[in-house]
Protein backbone atom coordinates (compact mmCIF):
# COMPACT_ATOMS: atom_id res chain seq x y z
CA UNK A 1 0.00 0.00 0.00
CA UNK A 2 1.07 3.54 -0.60
CA UNK A 3 -0.32 5.50 1.92
CA UNK A 4 1.82 8.16 3.86
CA UNK A 5 2.74 9.20 7.15
CA UNK A 6 2.16 13.31 7.80
CA UNK A 7 4.48 14.72 10.18
CA UNK A 8 4.24 18.48 11.14
CA UNK A 9 7.90 19.91 11.41
CA UNK A 10 8.00 22.86 14.36
CA UNK A 11 11.94 23.94 14.12
CA UNK A 12 13.55 20.56 14.61
CA UNK A 13 10.83 18.50 16.02
CA UNK A 14 8.51 15.85 13.77
CA UNK A 15 5.31 15.15 15.21
CA UNK A 16 3.52 12.78 13.26
CA UNK A 17 -0.09 14.26 12.41
CA UNK A 18 -1.89 10.95 10.62
CA UNK A 19 -0.69 7.79 9.25
CA UNK A 20 -1.86 5.70 6.69
CA UNK A 21 -2.87 8.93 4.42
CA UNK A 22 -4.44 8.75 1.31
CA UNK A 23 -5.62 11.89 0.00
CA UNK A 24 -4.37 15.16 0.55
CA UNK A 25 -5.39 18.37 -0.68
CA UNK A 26 -4.52 21.95 -0.22
CA UNK A 27 -7.37 24.49 1.08
CA UNK A 28 -6.24 27.78 1.78
CA UNK A 29 -4.11 27.97 4.78
CA UNK A 30 -5.12 24.58 5.72
CA UNK A 31 -4.27 20.80 4.98
CA UNK A 32 -7.02 18.60 4.36
CA UNK A 33 -5.84 15.12 5.12
CA UNK A 34 -7.96 11.91 4.84
CA UNK A 35 -6.58 7.95 5.44
CA UNK A 36 -7.50 5.05 4.67
CA UNK A 37 -9.59 3.85 7.44
CA UNK A 38 -11.77 7.33 6.60
CA UNK A 39 -10.00 9.82 9.19
CA UNK A 40 -10.08 13.22 8.14
CA UNK A 41 -7.89 16.39 9.87
CA UNK A 42 -7.34 19.85 8.87
CA UNK A 43 -4.04 21.30 9.68
CA UNK A 44 -2.99 24.56 8.89
CA UNK A 45 0.04 24.40 7.48
CA UNK A 46 1.75 24.18 4.42
CA UNK A 47 3.80 21.14 2.06
CA UNK A 48 7.36 21.31 2.61
CA UNK A 49 8.30 18.02 0.93
CA UNK A 50 7.09 14.73 0.23
CA UNK A 51 8.74 11.75 -0.47
CA UNK A 52 6.49 9.05 -1.86
CA UNK A 53 9.16 6.33 -2.08
CA UNK A 54 9.57 7.17 1.89
CA UNK A 55 5.71 7.60 2.61
CA UNK A 56 6.77 10.74 4.17
CA UNK A 57 5.05 14.10 4.04
CA UNK A 58 6.39 16.90 5.97
CA UNK A 59 4.07 19.94 7.01
CA UNK A 60 5.18 23.68 8.15
CA UNK A 61 3.11 23.99 10.23
CA UNK A 62 2.67 27.36 12.73
CA UNK A 63 1.60 27.71 16.05
CA UNK A 64 -0.44 30.64 14.51
CA UNK A 65 -0.06 33.14 17.52
CA UNK A 66 1.16 35.78 15.07
CA UNK A 67 -2.01 35.37 12.39
CA UNK B 1 6.59 1.03 -6.09
CA UNK B 2 4.66 3.84 -4.49
CA UNK B 3 5.83 6.76 -7.32
CA UNK B 4 3.14 8.92 -8.68
CA UNK B 5 2.37 10.71 -11.94
CA UNK B 6 2.11 14.04 -11.89
CA UNK B 7 -0.49 15.98 -13.95
CA UNK B 8 -1.19 19.76 -14.34
CA UNK B 9 -4.45 20.90 -14.92
CA UNK B 10 -6.10 23.58 -17.00
CA UNK B 11 -9.36 24.06 -16.88
CA UNK B 12 -10.78 20.46 -17.63
CA UNK B 13 -7.73 19.39 -19.62
CA UNK B 14 -4.99 17.11 -17.48
CA UNK B 15 -1.75 16.74 -18.83
CA UNK B 16 1.11 14.45 -17.60
CA UNK B 17 4.24 16.62 -16.43
CA UNK B 18 6.29 13.59 -14.88
CA UNK B 19 5.76 10.13 -14.10
CA UNK B 20 7.21 7.90 -11.29
CA UNK B 21 7.59 10.54 -9.27
CA UNK B 22 9.52 10.41 -5.99
CA UNK B 23 9.92 13.48 -4.26
CA UNK B 24 7.55 16.62 -4.53
CA UNK B 25 8.99 20.02 -2.83
CA UNK B 26 6.96 23.64 -3.42
CA UNK B 27 9.67 26.11 -3.54
CA UNK B 28 7.78 29.60 -3.56
CA UNK B 29 5.39 29.24 -7.38
CA UNK B 30 7.17 26.93 -8.51
CA UNK B 31 6.81 22.64 -7.32
CA UNK B 32 10.28 20.82 -7.32
CA UNK B 33 9.92 16.77 -9.05
CA UNK B 34 11.92 14.17 -9.20
CA UNK B 35 11.84 10.63 -10.23
CA UNK B 36 13.28 7.61 -9.21
CA UNK B 37 15.17 7.74 -12.68
CA UNK B 38 16.92 11.07 -11.35
CA UNK B 39 14.62 13.10 -13.67
CA UNK B 40 14.08 16.60 -12.13
CA UNK B 41 11.42 19.01 -13.23
CA UNK B 42 10.53 22.60 -11.38
CA UNK B 43 6.85 23.66 -12.98
CA UNK B 44 5.14 26.71 -12.00
CA UNK B 45 2.03 25.83 -10.28
CA UNK B 46 0.33 24.91 -6.68
CA UNK B 47 -0.66 21.15 -5.59
CA UNK B 48 -4.20 20.76 -5.84
CA UNK B 49 -4.42 17.35 -4.57
CA UNK B 50 -2.80 14.42 -3.99
CA UNK B 51 -4.03 10.89 -4.01
CA UNK B 52 -1.65 8.36 -3.04
CA UNK B 53 -3.66 5.44 -3.39
CA UNK B 54 -4.67 6.28 -7.39
CA UNK B 55 -0.73 7.34 -7.78
CA UNK B 56 -1.85 10.89 -8.74
CA UNK B 57 -1.28 14.32 -8.54
CA UNK B 58 -2.89 17.17 -9.93
CA UNK B 59 -1.34 20.73 -10.08
CA UNK B 60 -3.17 23.51 -10.87
CA UNK B 61 -0.85 25.44 -13.44
CA UNK B 62 -1.35 29.15 -15.24
CA UNK B 63 -0.03 29.96 -18.64
CA UNK B 64 1.76 32.64 -16.73
CA UNK B 65 0.46 35.28 -19.19
CA UNK B 66 -0.69 37.67 -15.92
CA UNK B 67 2.23 37.88 -13.62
Amino acid sequence: MCEASVFSVKGKKEELVLADVEVLRPEGEFIFLKNIFGEQKRVKGRIREMNLVEHRVLLDVEDAPGR
